[in-house]
Order: structure tokens, then sequence, then C-alpha cells
């Protein structure tokens, strides 16, 4: 094997991470790994890029849900890899796994319990990115949430942020689907055509032209039973103005809070008191057992029969992946990010 | 009858209220009402001051969980009331009766559904206040919204602030009972060691001495688990810091900000996603037909053996009822507050 291509977690960020400071491709000539008993080489064929992982470019001090990225160590993440090398009888040579790997082009694997072999990937009709995207962490992430925490009811009216991201968009096709009425935020005049037209959310509006605090005062004026929160910050604020009593929001993420050492000052938050709100968070593996096989069924189905759609943003190549990274968490994404590094 | 004085709402504040501004008592000369059908006329013996009374004294455009109070009106406040004149044969003259009354010596009260007779008042060996106090209102809210929200665990670790009020003095003696280490925050040395001594917390702080951020940081080590949330604000801010992964917030009531213009902002929600936390608020209506029955033997039997103490703090007479309401929002109550209006 020539080479192999890696992107290096250096330093932490304490704002946005900066490419070639905080993290960088290196490559490895040749690279020809020894496996030991229990492993194997993957070759890396796409892995996603999720805001979460800002949350790991930080001091191992710091108590999260997930393990601290280490200094000088590939950044890793879910992805799909094809078995080139096996001393692990559970993944022989060919197998097409769904597995933690690096942000790299070969990853030598240990036996890990969070990898399993994709059995129909090879033959899938759906692309290989849809098993880290819509029908991977962030597609539960919607339906399990959403179903566990949002308790949504046909009728009620839900709020999504980051509304054309990798979870906002399925979350709000799901809601929808359950009879609510839809409304979304995101950040460009494509993003909320896209929400408008082709995912057919109710409605939409660009939060970088009008604040969502006008926006839902004129699209939601009974209120907001469930806040599906993705950024933090203002929207926040304005989401607990808007909520109606035993509103519930779905504590998702606050990605407009990951990069700045001036966190934004909730208000408001006597909404909770006065209006007996509940505000949760989770992470996706708190759900994974109890929701895993209907959300399977259930979101399978539907992109099958195309009743859903699913917009993901890939970068080519292993060496566009920190600039990916760092565009994903200012909001220049469209859809879910990936990163394609080979074809299978 | 004489006269009847009424402490009668004058104004909305937008910060501390001000006697004489917002609220006043108001004595009416030759107060005799003629009742009609359903409706008694009540000597009112004691009733309660309580902060989320703060709440109702807004715009009644504003939605909250309680009704605002009107202008011109008396306030009113859960009491216990002997009836004098009666128009409703539930309420025969004599009996003692728990009744939303007016902040007044004399209340003709209509027939609502939230009145109801104490039929062992007369030989009580409880004083009449427990009726709003440690077995009303407070005390259902501090049983079952730790019960209900904070689903408490022996050796977990619950922080209360305002612990020496309504809420928390009872809240910490049934966590405590319950195998959960305390801590408490209060206002004073006094109420500090009020705690420590006599209610039997496990470690208490004066706020106004110290920093939650740094009495949590030596007192609770390990973190805590349950936040019983009274005050908002810098304590709010400090819990979140401190609340281990699946950390309960009972976000009961934010008295640091019903009073002011400028609501502190909180730039730590990003927490409850890192750390999975729950936030909820309630009211105690929502917890009645599930706790009541519970509550009520529970907390008599330990009050009637004598195993949990609960401190009232006593306004004498309905002048002084104003006064006492100031006062209680500015935490110089010590205890419970009521106004002893009459003896039985």
């Amino acid at each position: 094997m020539p080479s192999n291509t890696s992107v290096i977690y250096l330093a932490h960020p304490h704002e946005f991470p900066v490419v070639g400071e905080h993290l960088a491709a290196k490559t490895t000539k040749d690279f020809n790994p020894v496996l030991k008993e229990g492993e194997v080489l993957t070759r890396n064929l796409v892995f996603s890029l999720d805001p979460y992982m800002r949350g790991k470019m930080r001091d191992t001090g710091k108590q999260s849900y997930s393990a601290a990225f280490e200094i000088g160590k590939p950044l890793d993440a879910r992805g799909v890899a094809e078995v080139i090398e096996s001393k692990n009888s559970k993944y022989p040579v060919g197998s097409i796994i769904h597995a933690f790997v690096g942000w790299e082009e070969y990853t030598v694997l240990p036996d890990l319990p969070t990898t399993r072999i994709i059995p129909e990937a090879r033959e899938s009709r759906l692309p290989l990115s849809s098993y880290v995207g819509v029908l991977g962490m962030p597609g539960l992430t919607a339906y399990a949430s959403l179903k566990d925490i949002g308790k949504p009811k046909a009728g009620e009216t839900i709020f999504i942020s980051a509304a054309s991201g990798a979870v906002g968009q399925l979350a709000g096709q799901l809601a929808k689907a359950w009879g609510l009425t839809v409304i979304g935020s995101a950040g460009s005049d494509e993003k909320v055509d896209y929400l408008l037209k082709e995912v057919g959310f109710d409605h939409a509006f660009n939060y970088k032209k009008r604040s969502a605090h006008a926006a839902l005062k004129e699209l939601a004026p009974k209120g907001i039973d469930i806040y599906f929160e993705n950024v933090g910050g203002e929207t926040l604020e304005a989401a607990l103005d808007h909520l109606n009593t035993h509103g519930r929001i779905i504590a998702c993420g606050m990605i407009s809070q990951y990069n700045t050492r001036q966190p934004y000052g909730i208000k408001n938050l006597m909404n909770v008191v006065s209006k007996r709100l509940t505000i949760r968070g989770f992470i996706v593996a708190d759900f994974h057992e109890q929701y895993f096989e209907d959300f399977w069924r259930d979101v399978r189905e539907l992109l099958l029969k195309k009743k859903i759609v699913y917009r993901v943003d890939e970068a080519k190549g292993i060496a566009a992946a920190p600039e990916a990274f760092v565009g994903m968490l200012n909001g220049k994404n469209f859809g879910k990010q990936v990163v394609q590094v080979a074809d299978l």
C-alpha cells in the first residue's frame, strides 16, 4: 500500500477550528500495517461529519457524553468501509462494514462493539452515505428524540432550527407524516426554498434575514408545541417565548454556541416555570435499544418508496475533510455533510 | 359587621412592588354583604403568601398558569377560614374551610371547586397555618415535584435553593428521608444555621457571602444529581455546571427574576445537551390527583411524630400583609410566609 492520508487533531480550538492549526491532513508513506489478532484493515468509503464532533475538540478533563479527541491522533467518525485485510473472522475480507473509522483512507480497526456488517451494501438501491445519514446516527436521532421527548400529537405545531441539516430535514418530514404543522429555519434562501419546495415544510424562513421571534409571531400565531433545538442562542430564546403550555424542547444541539468564547445569555428561562415546559438533552445511544428497529423499518420504507427526500453534501476526497468540517460549523453545508473518500 | 379591611391590587409593578403604589390595605366601613344562593361569608383566619403570586401581578394579556390579579380588586390567596354565614348547604355555619379567600378579614365566597372543609381543624394538634404550608400547596409542591421530576435515588445528591423557604425546607427533609445527600442555599447565616442544626441538611451556605459555584465545588465534589430550582439567575448557572450526566432540574420557581427589568442571561445551557439534563416546569395542580393522598399520609405522619420541622413566618393582622409580601420577595421571611388574620 503506497500511502495513507489522515486528518490529525493538532490542538484544542477555543473558537472556530482553523485548518492547519487545529486539524490538518497528513500523509504517511509506505503504509504497511501489521494486524494483530481481532483487527481488520479497512479501505474507507464514506464518513460522516457532524456538529457533535466539535464537542470532542476539548480538554480531556471536561465532562461530556463522548470522549475527547486525542491530540496527535487522527480524528474519528462513523463511516462505511470495505474490509481489505482481516484477522477477525466476524469481518472477512470483502465485507462492507459500518464502523467508527479514522478521518483517513485506511484504518486499522480493533474489534469494537460499534462495528457491524451491512449485508445489503453491495446491492443497495440507496447510496452508501445513507448508512451514516438518514439511516444512521442522524436519522435515529431525529426519529427517536422526536418520539421520546417531542411526544408529537397530530394537530400540533413544531419548529425546527437548522432544518435543512442532517437531523432537521428528517425530523421535519417525520413530523409532517405524523400530522403536525412544521416550521423550519435555515441560513440561506436556497435552503429555505429546499424546505418549502422539496421537503414539504409548511413554513420556513432565513434566520439571517428575519429574526426567529418575528417569524414565529407571524407563522405560528397559536404558538408552537415542540421546538427541535439544534442551534441555541437567540433562536432558543425566541422559541421559549413562543412555546405553548406543556411545550417540549428536544435539546439535540446548540451549534451557535460551539465556537465562541462569549456564549449567548438566555434571559427568558422563566417561561419554563410559567408555561410548564420540558427541556431535555439526550444522546442517540440512549434510544438505540428502544427505537432502532422501528426507525430502520419506517424510515427505510419511506426512503425506498421515495416518500422522503434527504439531501447530502459530499466533500470529495480525504484532503477536503478539514475544510468541509469547518464549513459545516459555519453552516456552509447544504444537507447532511459527509466525506466521500473512495468508491466501492 | 362593623368593617372589613382588604388588600387591594392597584397597579402592575415592573420591578419590586411598592406598598401604596401597587397594593394597599383599604377598609370598608359598614360591611354588610347580602349573600346569593351558593355563597358563604368567611371570617378569614390565616392565609398564605407565596412567590408565585408575583406572577399574577401582570398584564392580563400575558400567558401563565394562573389568572392575573385584577386591578381594583382584593388580592387572593389560599387560606383557612370560618364560615360565619352560609347560603350553601355544603358549608354550614361554623365549618372551617380551606379556600381561595381574599387578602382581607371577611370574604364573600362563591361555590368554587377549590373549597373544602377541614373536618379535624378544631381539634387539630397542628397549627392552622399547616393547611396552607407544609400540608398545603407548598408541601404538595415539594413532595410531588421531587418524586415526579426529581426521581430521587438513595445515594444521590440534591441541591436546593431558597432552602429554608416554604417548599425548600420540606423538599430537603424528604430528600434526606429518602437517602440523599442534601445541600441548601439561603440568604442569611441564621437561615443556614437553621438548615444545618434544626432541619438536618448535610451542607448549607449563605449565597450572599459565597458564590453557589464555589460552594458546590467544595460541598459536592462528585457533582449533584438533582437541582431543586427556586431562584434562577447565577444559582441556576452554577447548578448547570455542577449537575451530573442525566441530572434533573425541578423548575419550581425563579424568584430572583420576578422583580427586575433586566433578567439574568444563562450562558451555559449547553450543559443540557452535553450532560443530557432534563429541566421541567410544573404547577402543583398537575400532580394533585396522582400524589395528594400519598403526600397527605406521609407528611402528616412525619409531622405528628415530629420527624420533620417546618418553620413558619407569621405576619400579624391583615394590615401587615402588604409589607410581608414585599419582604418575602426580598427574602426577608424566615420560613413559610403566612398572614395570621384572626384566631379561631
